[in-house]
């Protein structure tokens, strides 16, 4: 183990690439030893074994795979089929003695029902694993069939026992040359999950209240394909990954137990569903990223408001998920603490400020009355409405106008906001948003309607917050998948 | 053409089955038919041919796929990884001989070397369709050099000709009889998209209003697995058939021009590009959906003072969804109205009402004062709003005992409350969501606490609202994939 490791390190330092490039090198290097271990049956001195060498040599290339999993499948799935269509070809050989001068058609006739059935069988869905085994069946039938019918058992004899030994090489190579585990891959892939969504979590909250805008949202995300913006980029890999997940799955499960996972009937299952549960939570992120593309925008000075609030939700919110993550990594169980605790207060806070504060939410105008008959009531937060209050007479100011460069008397830290001009953009993109019908309905955008905007702007922060706050009530799922994940895998108690 | 409808109807006629059963069917008749006629070989009387008559059957097992397209890209990687193999083990074979009684050695080492190579290159992302080409390279190259050296050539030369005559075989077999397209299919699997995704707005939008409630969330769609929920079926689907897509999209583009697509070098991207951007639309959905599962769920009063708004926007956003499909689906252009027309109307409609009775959506207390210096200006809902003044009254005080059954004076319609209990349900589930962190906090749940849910409730109908706003918002998109796609596929111009 050592020396492996430190042969690995070498190498790293020889050539430095990731982990993904070593194992793709392994890989190759190991494929091309088993090949040129196999091809030494050439030399054999055995007649027959020497003239069927070439089974074992095709064994080999359509066998091994990438991981060890995928090759035992792969493995199995060819010696059964091999020795089920054998068997059957030998007595239908024989029988087609007894057809006399009609043998050929028989024959032939029997290909093309052996065919068919395989064929349609094998479409059945529970029947998809076992696909690459009815094809080897098909083959080995129409081989078996085909050879002289006088060597039909030598020829059958020598294959078996060829296509053994090459799937018996590959299989040893692939175990105990530096062998890759979809299990382990699996386990991996949920741990990148978790610190994705993390990521996109902290990105779409801090971009949210730094104001951050798409001048053009990418036309990649517009058509859910992949790019490189940070905040799309983890939850798009945790929604994406679960088909690969699921043919990771398929392959673990035919890997016998290893290393960490040392117990037999490993819940492998149980990691796709946490990584579900994840999902679940992601979706409420990438709806967070949607407020972000969104062409309704909430004012900046709005979103400042519930900043602390916001901010301090989307932080725990993500420490969740780093925490569970790591755990998932280090195989560790939960803690008795609530795990939960921190971010339930955050969103408990969040909700209240909501509350108090409900009023940004919505139109403004028709609660200035209001407001002076119910100040004496709000002490806490009572110098923040004051600034937003300001700036709200500003931003009415600003959308009469429409000039935006008039921004020197706001009372927001510039250092939040990080797009200085967004309340103007923001107008505008409005006003471009619902041209169209506008334009047709009235020929041009009155008064009133603006109004309309400036609520439905306001509201869209109203539905950042209640979408965070629904991420944070999905978590206690996503807890539950994984203590039930850390029970039925026996992972270890916390070392302190 | 009618030859084959009419057997199509008369074998359905038999056989009650649908479309996909058929086609398997067939599916399995083809493969058995060209295994068929390839093993007439066997019976060939020429010598070399009936020897080797086994790598036509081996092709087409191997090759025969079930669409067009896969068969068409299999064959093409199995003809260039023999042909390229092939001569290359010629050569080095040739040279092995010089290199005199080290000859095996040369030739193990070649194969290793070989191996590694094509194992290392075939990882690479861009090779990933040519997978299989490799394979087979290392296997002609394998075979070439292991045969005896003395016949090289005539090995080589028959191998050849035979496996051109399988790959021939499966090729026309499967384009002549019955062909599956994969560009056909694409094409069925994005109008399919269309309709699922409008039958899961409708769906949540509907549910939505008729206060319909999960009891228990199905685990299925806590992990987001396959579920038979109406809803989640169709945004599902819509969203996880990307890969599928991409599958679909390799083997259309090897597909020679057919039928209605016959244009040369027709736009499949293009197609993936609008399912992409309804997917985009579909996230919508999910959020939406989000809604109805969350534990957190708006007072039905509420709901029903923006039903009239909210059913609007949502049959004419499933209406645009299905127009869309089936003109995707007949291959015709857009008139030249507006296709958007109606939803955009909707949605302002629906932007106007909330505009007007935002108080709803957020804590009502402190709006009794203004309601009523304001009441005199609102003269077109002021029924509702009394209406749901008196619900609210009778709400808090639901509220404030803890008993739901006391549910006789409410105002609301009985035929569109589809849980009479809903009320005292959803005042439950508050308790539950956060019950955990209180109990830690505080011990009990207080008064004022009370309020913060009852906000957080509101606001989840303002999500609903503005999430199908966005909703709207990303049709532009899709309308304009749409028209991008009808361009380049050269769709006809509506017939009236």
């Amino acid at each position: 183990q050592r020396i492996k490791n430190g042969f690995r390190e070498f190498w790293l330092h020889l050539h430095p690439m990731d982990r993904s490039g070593f194992r793709k090198l392994m890989f190759a290097i190991k494929s091309g030893l088993s090949l040129a271990l196999v091809s030494l049956f050439i030399y054999v001195e055995q007649e027959q074994l020497n003239k069927y060498s070439i089974w074992a040599i095709l064994t080999v290339i359509v066998v091994f795979e990438f991981s060890v999993g995928a090759t035992l499948s792969k493995g199995l799935n060819r010696t059964l089929g091999t020795t089920l269509a054998g068997g059957l070809a030998l007595v239908i050989g024989e029988l087609s003695m007894l057809a006399g001068k009609f043998r050929e058609i028989a024959i032939v006739s029997s290909i093309f029902i052996a065919g068919f059935l395989a064929s349609y069988v094998k479409q059945h869905p529970n029947m998809k694993p076992y696909e690459y085994g009815f094809r080897v069946f098909m083959l080995t039938f129409c081989i078996v069939l085909v050879a002289d019918s006088k060597d039909f058992l030598t020829t059958f004899y020598y294959r078996l026992i060829l296509i053994a030994v090459g799937a018996g090489t590959a299989l040893l190579v692939n175990i105990f040359i530096y062998p890759i585990w979809s299990g382990e891959d699996l386990h991996d892939l949920v741990v990148k999950n978790f610190n994705g969504v993390a990521a996109s979590l902290e990105g779409c909250v801090n971009g949210y209240l730094q104001c951050v805008e798409y001048q053009r949202v990418p036309s990649k995300i517009l058509i859910y394909q992949a790019s490189d913006d940070p905040l799309y980029r983890g939850y798009r890999a945790a929604v994406q990954s679960s088909n690969q997940e699921e043919t990771l799955l398929d392959f673990a499960l035919w890997e016998p137990p290893h290393g960490p996972y040392y117990k037999f009937n490993y819940p492998w299952r149980s990691y796709v569903n946490v990584s579900g549960a994840l999902r679940h939570c992601a979706f409420m992120v990438m709806a967070m990223h949607g407020c972000i593309l969104s062409e309704i925008q909430a004012p900046a000075e709005k979103r400042m408001v519930f900043s602390n609030e916001l901010q301090k939700v989307g932080n725990e919110g993500a420490k969740v998920l780093r925490q569970l993550g790591s755990k998932v990594q280090k195989m560790e169980k939960l803690s008795n603490a609530d795990i939960l605790f921190d971010v339930h207060e955050a969103a408990i806070q969040l909700q209240t400020k909501i509350d108090q504060q409900s009023f940004l939410l919505v139109n403004y105008d028709s609660w200035k009355i209001t407001r002076k008959n119910n100040k004496e009531n709000e002490t806490l937060d009572n110098s923040i409405d004051m600034k937003v209050y300001e700036n709200k007479e500003y931003l009415i100011n600003l959308i009469n106008n429409e000039n935006g460069d008039d921004n020197s008397n706001s009372n927001i830290e510039p250092s939040l906001v990080r797009d200085s001009s967004s309340v103007s953009q923001s107008t505008t993109s409005l006003n471009r948003y619902w041209s169209r019908p506008h334009l047709t309905l009235q020929g041009e955008i009155s008064e009133p309607e603006l109004k309309v905007h400036e609520s439905a702007s306001s509201l869209s922060l109203a539905t950042f917050a209640s979408l965070l706050i629904e991420f944070v009530a999905r978590l206690q799922n996503l807890v539950d998948e994984f203590q039930d994940l850390s029970e039925k895998a026996e992972f270890k108690n916390q070392t302190l």
